[in-house]
């Protein structure tokens, strides 16, 4: 058991109707305008936006708006918000989305308390040093990005996307959580979310580093997640499911999970990234897809490990053979995977990379063959190479 | 499931030799002068109060002491801190010790920050709007006051205990909990403190609107709690058995465990506090002898909530008799009590009250007979008379 911090201010809402407090949350910052920041038409289109300018508006309030925002953010969009903050003073941001919209919002917040190049931060050449205020309206349930000091961006200009910049000044002030907002996600994106949430805990779980509260608070979590997301495949609108993925993925990503232990694994994580930057696959369906591979490359590093995940989120009894037991809990994961109509393999996902493809993704995916990934095993150009074969 | 609000957003900083990081810690809240806030001499002869001054020395904070907080905080102790405060411009309050300690560090921050007679709040005839930042070095695993938003405190003019004064302005900034710090404790105290911690995700699961996540979360914490709690007796010094006690405590009563439930019965913590006011009980003591008896007299009112404690807190399989299971649950906890030498009966805590005793007892419980507490079962004096009665 590691020496550990956690540092979770975020004050979460949660339920019906918590939508209509923005205006009232916001009040406690003190902030005079507020830049409210959004993804597509969804949040028009379903009134969210209105209600949101309603409630400031009730709360006088002053605001301007910034849609627009894509999956894999951009720092374009980032750039043209901080014009906009700078523009109209703005000293809080309310993010109304899902991940992408709360990272943006969370670049913003470091461009304009620290001045220069948001891209520096994002190239590890500056430390950030403060965020402007932000709150969030969570709309999709997945990155948990609305507890976590973590934010993606992608620099347009040779499209490199850096992953997981870290920093707790950019953790949200208020994130305002209401299962009904999750209602009209397609299935595919409501279960690729499902995975994404699930593999932020896996990923930790899977670590060399244990401590007992902080593995059985996970494997708490994991089942909470399994079950409910069976549940909306066909049942999108039970508000019981939509409430325990959400709040689930709050958790999965906010540090509790990580408590004590050597951070986790990860290497599924880098190994999708890769992917994701090559071809244009949904987050959570992309690690659906490699997860298999991953867990059948590595799991005799850590056999011990594999089996109780195996016993303790499936109760698969874990006898005198832990091996049998390790891959029946690895099956168990695809076999939920398949359930909720997840990929289990890249040609499932639907993306056939070639040999030459592969190659390249696994020696951009160790930057050169420059670090390896991976905690379980730590894996160098090759493993990750022989990963996405076998995940063919 | 019911809408919820959390709010945590005290830092955590875990482990071996972490008081050696106060000094860094409070310089982050530019303080300038600190209160160090402790009990007893315990903290004195152990060298932890010398290594704390070291550490506020090394960071250039100046600070001032005040000692002598016993059990049950007291506000004459409050008011001396109030007067030193303002008489050397106080600005952060550091607490070193348990509950009690940490409690009376809160009352003393209300008091600086609202100004006034501090007994206002607890007498709830007036509202808390402010408290001075504090911080804690935490030295026994039990009250949960680390990270929770409530306090207690007794004016002995009248000796009346006013328990759980609740606002979120006396949430600690930050909590250092270094499970070493624990070592030395009695194992009467020790074991006290282990149920205190149960019995906060005790009294918070026993409840009538359940959320998914957050019973398994609590079973999960309650598994971790049992297990290492038996650990202790025989090794005080397991450096993991007491980090996952210590951790479960601040988890168990920060708020986490209520998310999305009514908050649960709390009638067990209602009877023992009386007993605790009547009687010089220890309080994770007395919560083990009342448990029992309470349990046995409401659980036919919701037997499936405690069928499924039994099955996956103790793993007792509930099949088509639930009242067995429920039943075999309760008495597993009061194994659990006697093999950490807990009393589970009155008279094994060493207290023979009176008929007469017991009557007064559940007159004050129920605010002379005005009210009822506990949740699974509405108790009014009569009930509660009855259970004092039982666990005789």
């Amino acid at each position: 058991m590691l020496n550990f911090e956690l540092y979770t201010p975020t004050k979460i809402v949660f339920g019906k109707n918590t939508e209509l407090q923005v205006g009232e949350l916001i009040k406690d910052y003190n902030a005079k305008k507020v830049l409210v920041h959004y993804g597509g038409e969804s949040a028009k289109r379903s009134g969210l936006l209105d209600k949101i300018y309603d409630s400031l508006a009730a709360s006088q309030i002053e605001y301007v708006t910034l849609g627009g925002v894509v999956p894999n953010p951009r720092l374009s969009k980032v750039n043209e918000g901080l014009e906009l903050c700078k523009q109209e003073s703005v000293d809080f941001i309310l993010a109304v989305g899902g991940g992408s919209v709360i990272d943006s919002a969370k670049s913003i917040g470091y461009g304009i308390a620290c001045g220069g190049d948001v891209w520096d931060f994002y190239s590890r050449t500056r430390e950030i040093t403060g965020c402007l205020p932000i709150g969030c309206v969570l709309t999709i349930a997945a990155a948990g990005s609305e507890m976590s000091n973590s934010a993606v961006l992608t620099n347009e200009d040779g499209w490199l996307k850096r992953g997981a910049l870290k920093s707790d000044f950019g953790r949200p002030r208020f994130a305002v959580l209401n299962p009904e907002l999750t209602y009209s996600l397609p299935q595919y994106q409501t279960a690729s979310g499902c995975v994404d949430i699930l593999m932020h805990t896996m990923e930790r779980y899977f670590n060399n580093s244990t401590m007992e509260l902080t593995d059985h608070l996970s494997e708490a979590l994991m089942r909470t997640v399994i079950m409910n997301s069976k549940i909306l495949v066909n049942q999108p609108n039970n508000y019981r499911a939509r409430a325990e993925i959400m709040w689930a993925g709050s958790l999965s990503h906010n540090g509790l999970l990580s408590c004590g232990t050597d951070g986790g694994d990860w290497a599924s994580h880098q190994i999708e990234h890769e992917l994701g930057g090559m071809f244009d696959v949904a987050h959570g369906a992309g690690l659906a897809a490699i997860w298999g591979s991953w867990a059948r490359y590595v799991y005799k590093e850590n056999i011990e490990r594999f089996a109780q995940f195996a016993a303790n989120v499936f109760d698969i009894p874990c006898g005198s053979n832990l091996e049998d037991a390790a891959l029946a809990g690895i099956e168990a994961v695809e076999h939920f995977y398949r359930l909720i109509d997840m990929p289990t393999t890249l040609s499932e996902l639907g993306v056939h990379p070639t040999d030459e493809q592969i190659d390249t993704l696994a020696f951009n995916c160790t930057f050169k063959n420059t670090r390896t990934v991976g905690i379980i095993k730590k894996l160098n150009s090759d493993d990750v190479a022989n990963i996405y074969t076998m995940a063919k």
